[in-house]
């Protein structure tokens, strides 16, 4: 079985947008064993997007295409479908239904033209979108099948996965070499490290593969195992995974789409441990983080952002001197925020964070990029002193992992 | 004049890497005023090359391909020009000179599999490789120009601007027409309601074009003008944009690389004015955008996370009646956390903003997505009731982002 990929924008011709949907749905066919031997894409232009699919059709079973759902007049694809395999386009009442009940519970009166996403090319199979406006739907056409899907990833993503996985599953069938995934999350050991640990087994290894992939302050090392079935494939990757455990265990935080929040998060659950948060230079991004995990609100009882240095002494009880005596980024205020958030939260745990972000307030002492981490328990309170690199935004995105690998290391 | 971009590698069709030099080209073809309509991504397999480079002979003027050029096996990118221009493979002396030099400067030998580095079809004019073995290519051919470049972006750069680049200025000669982009962002306002208010703008404009494009609660107007200069560009650009600032100028925050919390900075700053911010289910989101703009420390005097009743209470003042009486979630809460704030950091405004971000804890009256948002200033606080869809984290966003533009709003 063949698969073909084809995104559909004239924002992607013109390089103004990244394309990350032909990424996941290559790696979603390679993982269902369908080969993918091209992908193309093509802008909003109606006889451009028909010679494409006419192309498509006649060299792969299916033909996934995304973008070009949308409401307004340069959205063409599924007219572009209806004039390839010969149908009218018509109003599906079910689609009209998803469309209307997304302005409704968003309270909002629906603008006519959002009716032509409820239009498709007759007997299309629609399905809802749950993210978005756009339904989906798939197209059966002489034993091929179109699959349309919308352009934001974030939309494309629950739809493929509820919708288009399992009836692709179902048209494979049995007897079908399947690929199979796991990827072991690491921080606090960077790639070339990482590396020099398992270098033998990333040679050796050849199914499982083994790949890692370095992302910001974190590593991805990637298990891919090919087998006729599943739990064949699974087995594979569970006895490489152990092999890379043995040497590196401590560093995997988790797997796949297991995020470092969640691990910590977890933790505090495990150990019945509530925590307050002060933060200076991460500007609540630790906080955001935490709270991206769901029952949070269990155990992070509170965070306060202190930028000034009299929100410091008033919601945390630094002293005035202290601060005039070391300044804002300093070991002794990092230690001053942990303990005086865990005390004005009552918390078992505090953690406080100063640091400069920059891009200005730097000095050959404390450079842009330094930083201090209190984390205040019941045996006391550690400081760490840390110094990261980039752009402000940078800075803050590589001390809130930090926090979140410093928390990490503590709770196990 | 008219140019295809043709990836080859097999790992990008198992979506092992992501493909940044097609963007990279398109940006590049669309600074030249170059239209690309069509970009195709196809495995190593010689064949395959082969089908899609004659596709690209048959409508394009210029084909860009990129990768297939190493020294192994299945690298065929070369092989396959060959075969579509009825020409046959020669060793390229100066080419081999350079391969040569490679190794040479490094001190190491050449493998013999390198050879294959210098081979070309015969008749190509090639240009070095500064950062790696594989020189590139260009192959003339019935009036049409391929161009062969590796496949790593960081040599698919310098090459093209060294040696591409020149090459295709000099084809398009004088008095060719250049694009030029910009784009209006516009939040408050959805991508179908924008297109209302300027649907005849849309259909009507021709030079410069205007397309909507829909993020996560924000629409991004691209115009894009040809002209013979770029200064010409810019005047038909400023044109469009008068049109577009007269129907929904209230609703544009900014343009191009301008994010929504460095208008908000910028107007507090302009104002004089200083910030508090109180957030329950946002989680620190509001502020780490915010804070993410370079001197906003001296506006943004402290955030708090008030996850529980009790910091709700400690923090701002929240009555805890208050909070039994009309629950958590409460327009009287969001007011009360904005005025409690405003008056513990004794700032000008002060931001309170309470919801709900599920999964769990939704009820019919008060559904997951509820957001309150409480504005309190020097005439006194306003609340401001949302319903938001998606799941946890996007919630948190679609809600920051809301919180941002109604201080916006407040500040203009």
């Amino acid at each position: 079985m063949q698969a073909e990929i084809i995104s559909v924008g004239t924002e992607l011709l013109l390089g103004q947008v990244t394309d990350t949907n032909q990424v996941y749905l290559s790696r979603q066919m390679a993982e269902l064993g369908i080969d993918v031997f091209f992908r193309v894409t093509v802008g909003d232009n109606e006889n451009r997007i028909v010679e494409v699919l006419k192309t498509a059709l006649g060299r792969s079973d299916i033909v996934l295409c995304t973008g070009g759902l949308g409401p307004t007049e340069d959205d063409l694809t599924k007219q572009a479908v209806a004039q390839v395999t010969g149908r009218t386009m018509v109003e599906n009442l079910r689609a009209l239904e998803w469309v209307e009940a997304f302005f409704r519970h968003r309270e909002l009166p629906m603008p006519e033209s959002n009716r032509r996403q409820a239009r498709f090319p007759e007997g299309a199979s629609v399905f809802p979108n749950p993210v978005g406006t756009a339904p989906g739907a798939m197209v059966f056409h002489n034993g091929k099948t179109i699959v349309l899907l919308p352009g934001p990833p974030r939309e494309v993503r629950p739809m493929f996965e509820t919708y288009v996985r399992p009836e692709l599953e179902k048209q494979l069938g049995t007897g079908r070499q399947v690929l199979v995934s796991r990827t072991l999350k690491i921080c606090g050991l960077g790639e070339s490290a990482l590396e020099e640990r398992i270098k033998d087994l990333i040679l050796e290894q050849r199914n499982p593969t083994i790949a890692p992939l370095a992302g910001l302050g974190e590593v991805r090392l990637r298990l891919t195992a090919k087998a006729e079935s599943t739990s064949e494939a699974r087995a594979l990757l569970e006895l490489a995974a152990q092999r890379v455990y043995e040497r590196v265990g401590s560093y995997i935080y988790g797997e796949d789409d297991q995020t470092l929040e969640e691990t910590v998060v977890n933790l505090l659950a495990r150990n019945g441990l509530s925590l307050g948060v002060a933060e200076s230079c991460t500007g609540g991004l630790i906080i955001d983080r935490l709270t991206n995990v769901p029952g949070v609100s269990a155990y992070l009882e509170r965070g306060v952002v202190v930028y000034s240095n009299r929100s410091k002494h008033e919601l945390l009880g630094v002293p005035v001197r202290l601060i005039e005596q070391y300044g804002a980024v300093s070991r002794q205020v990092a230690e001053a925020m942990a303990t005086g958030i865990r005390r004005t939260a009552g918390t078992d745990l505090g953690l406080g964070v100063t640091g400069i972000a920059g891009p200005t307030g730097g000095s050959p002492e404390k450079p842009v990029g330094l930083v201090y981490f209190g984390l205040a328990g019941k045996g006391g309170t550690r400081v760490f002193r840390r110094v990261f690199w980039g752009g402000r935004v940078e800075i803050k995105r590589r001390a809130a992992l930090e926090a979140l690998v410093l928390l990490r290391r503590y709770l196990i």
